[in-house]
Parts: C-alpha cells; structure tokens; sequence
C-alpha cells in the first residue's frame, strides 16, 4: 500500500497563531513527540523570521534525528542561506523555499511580474540544492494563481532541483471538488511531476482543509502538511489527527497507509494544547472531549448492543486514557514513576524527585490523584522558566463585600525578600497590582483563563494567562489546588519569560503560506 | 439562483451533546435568535424523549412564528402522536420521523427485518400526514445502508407523503465522494425523489461534516441539516456557520443562495457558546477568536496593502463588532439603552432597569465597559433562574500558606438567613463547602472553567460550572470582577437549577440521528 508523508508543521504554521509563545524548550517537547508520533517531516520554523525561529530549527536539528527537519524560506538567496545555517547539523534537513503565485499577491504585495518571480523560484531552490538533496518549493495561493503559470514554475523548480512540490490553499478558498482538480491538473500537466513529491497544504477558512487534503492524496498528492489539533494562521491549518485517522478508519476507500503511530494522537494533542494555552473545544473530531462519548439514550443502547453501531473508530486507537484513579496519598515513589512512564514521561533523576515531592504535597490536600493531575504536576514542576522573581508568599481575603486585598513576597534576582500589598477589583487583580509593586514592568492582560483539570470540588485549578508588552505576547501558565495561588504562579510565570526575553534580545515574526 | 433550505437542529441534535442543560428559557432564546438568524427549520427537539423536550417543543412552536418548527419522532404511531402534540401550535409544523436502515443497526440494535423496518417507516409517515402536510423521514445511518434498499425506502416514504427525505450520515463516516455519489444515486434510482426535498444531515466525526454536506447540495440536495458551532452528539454536526459562508464565499461554484442574514452569525455563535457553556476554540473557522486574525509579518503586510491577498471573506459579513470601547461611570440609561439595541437585545423596561443598575455597579469598578461586558451583564441579570437560594454574601481568606476559609450567607426559601463558613483545598472549594453545608444537595463538581471576557486587569470573570446529581447534568454562570464572587454565584445558579429540577420532576433522554 502507498504511504502520504506526514509533514507536520505545528512549529512553524501553527506556531503562527494569534497569541502563541512558545520557548525553545516547549519547541523541542513538542518536536520530541512529534518524533514519537512517527511524523515524517518536521518543519521547526522559519529561521529568517527571527532569532528565536532560527535558534529553535537549530535545536531541533541538533536534537531530533529519526524525522526530516524542515527550515522554511522565503525565495531568496539570504533566506536559504539562513535556513541551512539553521538545519545543517539535522541527520536528515531539508530547506523548503517559498514564493506567491497567485497574481492577487504579485500584484498587490510582491509588485513583480510572473516572470521575476518564475526566475527568483528557480534561483532560490537552486541555491537550496549546492546545500542539501531535500528540497521543497511551495507557490504559496496556489489555488488563486492561473494553473498554466502554476505547472510552468512547477517544472522550473523541478529543473532546478525541487524533489517536493506543495501546493497551499493559502487562505482557505477551494473547495475538495476544485483543489482535486487541481492536483490532477498538475499531474497531468507538469512533464517531470514524477521527480518530485506532490505535496498539499490546506487552510481552513471554511472548514474544508482536511476534506481537501484527502482529495488532494486521493487523486495522486504523496505528502499532506497539517498541524496537531489544526492550529495556525487564522482558522488554522488541516488538522494532522483527523487526516491520519480517516486515512486509517477508511483504508478501505483510500488505499494509503501513513507512518503515523495513532495511540500517541491523543497526548500530542493534550501537549500541544498545554503548550500553546489553545483549548480543543469539546465537539473537535478525533481529540475532543466528547468525540467518542455518547450521550442519547438511542445511541448509548446501540453501542451497549454492539459498538459498531455508533462507533467508527475506537478511542483506544487514538490513546485515549481511560479515566482510572490511579494514584493517592500512600502511593510510593516507585508506583509514580511507573504510571509516570506508562503515561510517556522519561525524566531525570533530579526532575522525578522534584515531581515526586509536588505528587506528595498534591495528595495531602486531595484524596484521589488523576493521570490528568499528574500530566498537570509533570507540566508544573518540569516547565517552569529560569525564574528571575520567584513567588514565596501570596495571601488574598476577597468577597462581594469586601474589599478585595493581597499580600505578596517575592525572592528578587539578588536573593532578597520583597514584599508588598494592594487591593483590586477582584483577588486575582489584587495579586497582579501587588505583583506589579515589585516587579514594575508595565505589561497588559490580555487572557485569562481557569480550568480544572479533573472531576471533583478539590480539584487542581490551571490558569493560563497571556500579557502583552511592547507587543508580544507571553504566556503564563500556574496550577494549584487554589486557583488564586495558580493566578499567582502562572502571572509570575509570564513575567519571568517577559523579563528573560528583554534580557536576551526579542524577536519579530514574519512567515509563509 | 436556487435556494438551500437551512435545518437548525442545534436544539434538537445539539442538545444531545454530553453536558449540555438548557433549560425552556434558554431553548427559547435561541430559538428566537435563530428566526432573526434566517433559519428556515428549526427542529425544537424530540418531545416524546422527555417531557422537557415535549415542553420546549411546544413552547417553541408556540412563541416562533416565521420558521418551520419540527419535532423528531421515531418510527412508532405514539411517538408521531406525542410529536404532533407537541408541535401543533406552531404557525408551520413539521413531523420528522426516523428508523435504522443499516444492516448493521437493523441486526445489532432494533433486530427487525428491512421489511418490518420499511413497514414501520411507510405506516409511521403516514401517521404523521394525518395530521400535518410537511413530514420528514430520515433513515438512520443511511451512509452505511445498502443503498438499494435505501431506494426502495425513500420511494416508500415518498409515496406514504413524506414531502423531506433526509440522509443522514448517522456515523459521520462517509467521504465527500462517496456521500455524492450515494445522493447521486439517490437522484437518479428513486422515481418520485422530485416530489421531495432531498435533504441531508452529517456528523464530524472524520472531520467531514461540512464538506460532504456541501458535496451533497452540488449534485442536488437542497437541504442541510446543521447546528451552530458544530455542537452535537460525539464529534458533532455540521457547523451551520461553515455551509452558510462557503456558500456565500463560493458562490461562483455553487450557485447556491440561503436566507441566512450572515451577518447575525457571529451573535447566535456566541449566544450558543455562551449558554450551553460550550467553548468556541480559537482556530474554529468563520466564529473562532482567531478566525479573521492574521499573525504573520508577511500577512499583515499583504493585507495591510490588499485585504483580499489574505481575506476571503470580510469579518463583518458575520456580524463580527469592532472591538470598541463604548460605555463609561459618566455614560446614562439612554447611551446604555441605545448600545443594547445596538447589539440587537430588546429588554423590558423592568429587565433594563436591573441591567443599569449592574452597569454602574461595574462601572465603579471597572473603567471601560466593552460590548463584552455588556453581554455579560445582560446575561448575568436576565438568565438568572428563579431562586431558591439567594447568595447574600460570600467572604473569603487564602494563599500558598493559609488554609483557604469561606464564609457565606444565602436567603433561603422562605426568606431566612442562613450563615456557614467552611475550609477547602481551595477558595473555591471553600465556598462550595460552606454553601453545601447550608443547602445539603448532594452533587458532583464535573467541570470549573472561568474566562475573563475582556481584555486588562480588572476584567469581568465569568464561571462556567457543572455539576452532577442522579446523572442528571446542570450548568451554572456567574460573572463578576471577583472571581471568586462568580465562582459563588455560578454555583447557586446550578444549585437552584438543580432545586427546580428536582421539584418538577426530571427528564429522561433519548434521540435520534
């Protein structure tokens, strides 16, 4: 059976989103189980973009070595120079160079004509090649350009060393009927099609980019670019899990096969929602939370009966837990890291005893502990930030009579004590103003949100925050069994990664199809 | 132009999705927000599941007028009588009937022959024509029948004067080529098929929902069953927001009109969001937060110089406001009236007196009052359920170092006061404790979630809680600036929900397709 190649690009498009931040150690836990997933490709980022794009393609080369590491590019010399800086020290790098196509975008952004544009695909990718054997040129709105033009640069690029060609559906505009026909037009059309991989990737302005990606691979396209939980630009991109499971559940009808190990779906999906502070809403197809819970009496009788009835695929198939209370206040340090590994943590020594001790504090306040407590300690104690201000004390009294007040202490870079106290409009407000008192770095709220993470009143409550300040945008995350000291924890997280980042230099962003 | 008949089952197929709870007020405020939408069905619920579905129903019909309101029944004569019962008071009603016509669900689940099933299915339509002209039939995962046999029910049904016959993809595991080519077929083996209209209603659990039902209206549905937000059962349904706006935005391939007003969209998105407490996420094409945010420097760039570089589609085609800031301390009761209208809320003079009265009390503690906070407001003062229990006063101490207390005060039944304190592991936890210690209902916590709806510090934060008792689901809300005042408030909110249910007698579920 043919295989489509699974070209993820989460850290790259889908690191595009409005309001990401990840850090060059969130990059790489998403890129190592990216690795686990089986993915094929990995696009790391888009290193001219900015340092941080470039510094994270670097690492994940550096560190990732079973999967294609991807560098994106714009068309130009510089461009591709700087991506290969980045990707060379990968076991397997590839440079994926990228140019508009449409005469919508070369008319009103690129102001330039088919003909430069035509010369500058052909002169980057070539310069892609005196570096490396793997190299991908995308037409970015392909599916707005004039297809004679499309498979004319197709053929250039191929000439000039292409062994991938991707066609986006940059902004989400085909439908599966006409980007099919696309596809079977390049097929037909491009001579030397057969020297390189056709690619697609597809944005899902009108919900369409994961039926067009499967009607892409169902006329001949061998590689589909997607992003875990579909994140990116705007609506997103085709989402990864929902391709790779219809390929599956209807091997029948599509007669392909991926790499892709499905039991890891389920938690590179939590991860990456972790990570990114992007919620999977509760009717998302495959990751959901109640994408295989059945809730009408009618249906619940029929997969009681026999589960094909109602179910399709089994949850099983896509890693999902099942929700057992594993753990409490008289489990042994050997029984946590068992589950721990069982749940597909590997840690250190010193990162184990760290979580160990946060395991124990946790089941002294609460009887039951969850393997989604557990994912929630293992995030809290492993992805905590070099901290510059550390929260020693916080203390609120609030209600709808009262004044609402807080006390903080914090321990300074020099190691000194620090504390202050204000009122707010609310306990949460009151912390930040008196957090604020000592740090003073004028930043603005911009999210705010509280979730708990497992069933029950005593729950731990995770808070993740977005501030912004001179226009970026840093993500704090907290968790706690009082949702007051995660708003702390997790402000005190988005402070120190603001405060790190003024220190090392911040970055632009800047990228593609 | 041909017209596409939109069938809104977010209050029938919607509501069967795990944790939802609306209660008659809340179906009735989106039922009425749907005929402002342009929907040309609305299908209320399936009246003879439960007696609240039978009230809604009824309600629905009676208060709606313009649209057809449906009611969904099984293939059985009491089933179609209760539906009748419930439905016959709307200006335009209509009877769905439905039965398996899967092999698999006639074997595994009703074990009945096809012919007994295609008896029932032809006596129960006909049942439904003594009463009414306009009668749906749907035959229950169709997508899996043996399409012959499909055939030969749909001609059945026709001639029993069905005057809808609506495929569904019970399973959500059809393909767009495979679910046109079963419409196709339809079209072209079922002689009568002209005499109605052919219909269709998919699920997402592939992640095809919206594209094989765009499928199906190319080759010649001209119904789409679909709900807002994609809510439904397990994956859900097709996202009603997504057919409308590629039909609109693809016009020039489809050749399809509706008589959606689009720009009321993102208004029923947020209302349905808001009051079955499913989030939107932020990738969701058409209504997610970042749906028509573009990140990317070369993006903004693009659109900056063309919008339609990278915008297929103008934000305010789906109603999507300005993020402006309009109301202040200083802003009167006529401003405040005149912005309400604005955002399309018409209150009794009572109701808008109760929502002034919360607006300066906001605006005393927050500066700038957005179109958020408003909504929030008016949500918070006129979603209130009747009170059982009345939140006089909440209190409370915590921090990293302290053992969080509560104190609360509430006014019971009978008008007396009631006073506890209580510890938790939390804040909140403290608070729920002291208020169970007075109210003694037993109840699961099952999901805590709270967001601030607008942007700065001293935001609004709004609770969503659920909570479970006898396995029956119910939700709650509060939204003040103190969060842990709207913890407490969104906790009385489902306790008196809880409270009324127990007192007028709880309901069953049990539906359909």
């Amino acid at each position: 059976m043919e295989k489509v190649i699974i070209f993820d690009t989460t850290l790259r498009d889908g690191e595009q989103a409005a309001g990401t931040s990840l850090n060059l150690a969130e990059k790489l836990e998403i890129a190592r189980q990216l690795d686990k997933l089986g993915v094929d490709v990995i696009e790391a980022g888009f290193p001219a973009s900015s340092i941080g794009d470039f510094e994270a393609v670097r690492l994940v080369a550096r560190e990732v070595k079973r999967p294609t590491i991807c560098a994106l590019s714009l068309a130009s010399i510089e461009g591709v120079d700087r991506a290969w800086e980045a990707v060379k020290e990968a076991e397997h790098p590839r440079i994926h160079v990228f140019l508009s196509a449409s005469d919508i975008h070369l008319a009103h952004q690129l102001k330039k004509s088919r003909d430069e544009a035509l010369k500058m695909s052909r002169e980057t990718v070539a310069r892609a090649r005196t570096y490396v054997d793997d190299v991908e040129f995308s037409p970015m709105d392909a599916s707005r350009a004039d297809p004679a033009y499309l498979c004319q640069i197709l053929e250039a690029v191929i000439e000039a060393g292409a062994t991938t060609v991707n066609i986006p559906d940059t902004v989400g505009y085909a439908t599966p009927q006409e980007f099919g026909n696309l596809i079977q037009g390049i097929l037909d059309n491009v001579p030397d099609i057969g020297k390189a991989v056709l690619s697609v990737h597809c944005h899902d302005d009108l919900g369409l980019a994961v039926a067009n990606s499967l009607e892409a691979v169902r006329v001949g396209a061998r590689q589909v670019e997607c992003t875990v939980n579909g994140i990116g630009e705007r609506a997103g991109n085709a989402s990864m899990e929902e391709i790779v499971m219809a390929l599956k559940t209807r091997r029948d009808f599509f007669e392909l096969r991926t790499n892709i190990d499905t039991t890891q779906i389920y938690r590179t999906s939590r991860l990456v929602s972790e990570l990114t502070g992007f919620p999977v809403q509760p009717n998302k197809a495959i990751v959901g939370a109640n994408a295989f819970r059945h809730q009408s009496g009618i249906h619940q009788d029929g997969v009681l009966k026999k589960s094909i009835t109602y179910e399709i695929m089994d949850p099983k198939w896509v890693g999902i837990p099942a929700s057992s209370l594993v753990l409490s206040k008289v489990s042994g340090r050997h029984a946590f890291k068992e589950r721990l590994s069982e749940l597909g943590y590997t840690l250190s020594e010193e990162d184990l005893n760290r979580a160990f001790q946060g395991f124990k504090e946790l089941a002294d306040k609460k009887k039951d502990i969850t393997d989604r407590d557990i994912e929630s300690l293992v995030a809290e104690e492993l992805r905590t930030v070099t901290e510059i201000y550390h929260l020693d004390h916080v203390e609120v009294s609030c209600g709808d009579h009262n004044i609402p007040t807080a006390t903080v202490r914090l321990i300074g870079p020099d190691g000194q004590s620090l504390a202050d106290a204000a009122l707010g409009t609310g306990p949460v407000d009151a912390v930040y103003k008196a957090i604020n008192r000592i740090v003073g770095i004028p930043n603005k709220l911009t999210e705010f949100t509280v979730k708990s993470i497992t069933e029950g009143i005593d729950a731990i409550g995770e808070v993740l925050i977005r501030i912004e300040s001179d226009g970026v945008t840093y993500t704090g995350r907290g968790a706690a069994t009082d949702i007051i000291v995660s708003s702390a924890k997790a402000y005190m997280n988005a402070l120190n990664r603001l405060l790190a980042a003024k220190k090392g230099g911040s970055s632009a962003r800047g990228t593609g199809s």
